[in-house]
């Protein structure tokens, strides 16, 4: 593991933005201070660090903050390519890869958030809309081993902190990820094999608990 | 100007989002095609490229088509970058750019629709809150000849369309991006110098007719 000064990750545990940085720096090999936030209280670090957002995650890399989850792991991609970087040369495969992390977060998030915090009728409609948008993650990926090919890339360290959500989507809104996405779950289940995905995601139960006290209303 | 074979811009005139990528395309010197999509009747070409969104603008290159128009710029960048990429190369400053165009997409774009969509009270709040994000971009350009520095760049590229909005934001709003933000002004008066820019944006009266016909209330 390389020795990297300077590195520190201001991050709270259950969020699936922390989670890719983590995830990143775990692949990269970088060490890193990892700084647990209170959210309920943010630490003056953080709130001088992104004066704009005032969120975590934030990646200090001596001194210089970088925020907003996919520009951070595109920073540590571009700081440190070592052999396998995230994003692949070409432009095209580049920016098919950029729109894929984009949709997860415009899309496959936002659509999660609905779908715990509706009811009825309306939770029926953005259960359907929030299924056909894994399905089409799941067409994105086909056969692959991984959405960058044979190494994991961009969009699996976009999407996979949210396999640790897959029994909260079941326990809230009855969605099985295994049934309606079986390709997509063996993608997961094949992520957490790896180390830095293993240590970076969390128990599913406990953030099932997160995400009601956060969400479900 | 550069032949570039297959070069191809699905469009319309009065996007901003079209727009940045017209700039774009200008500021490498690429000659392409550019299609003129008639929004309520969108071609099968579009609908084809740009499946899950089905909007422009659609960047067709050699047949391969890029959507997001953030993300078609740097493809652009990338495939062509010329003596003065938009993105400079040192990682931090990437990051930076990528979060301040990413801004004006997610906070001062979001909230000038609010702006010309609330009445009132609540839109007051948005126009307190508008004019905020207007000086938050204002202080990120400081002194600066662009975003950039001395040559446009992403971030510059991603703002300039709402330039030609100023217009609009004073009939709608009577909010003065000249009172507000005077170092705005210069700068958009600056960019508006440049080619590229100028053929790129359009007559602001006709802009606040449709902006007026699609977001108004």
């Amino acid at each position: 593991m390389a020795a990297e000064k300077g590195v520190k990750l201001l991050d709270y545990w259950v969020s699936p933005f922390g989670q890719r940085c983590r995830i990143a720096l775990a692949e990269k090999g970088i060490e890193y201070e990892h700084k647990e936030e209170n959210l309920g209280d943010k630490s003056d670090l953080l709130l001088k660090s992104n004066p704009i957002y005032k969120k975590i995650p934030v990646l200090l890399h001596d001194g210089n903050p970088i925020s907003e989850s996919l520009i951070i792991v595109q920073y540590i991609d571009e700081t440190w390519p070592g052999e396998s970087p995230f994003l692949p040369s070409d432009p095209y495969a580049r920016a098919q890869a950029r729109f894929w992390a984009d949709f997860i977060d415009k899309k496959v998030y936002e659509c999660s958030k609905r779908v715990f915090s509706l009811k009825g009728e309306a939770q029926e409609e953005a259960k359907k809309e929030f299924i056909g948008f894994l399905k089409t993650v799941e067409a994105e990926l086909g056969e692959k081993k991984y959405f960058g090919g044979d190494t994991l890339g961009f969009v699996d360290i976009s999407l996979v902190p949210f396999t640790s959500w897959f029994y909260t989507y079941e326990a809230i809104a009855g969605i099985s990820v295994e049934a309606e996405c079986a390709k997509l779950a063996a993608w997961a289940k094949r992520c957490s094999e790896r180390d830095s995905v293993a240590r970076a995601l969390q128990d599913p139960k406990k953030i099932c608990d997160v995400v009601k006290s956060i969400f479900v209303v």
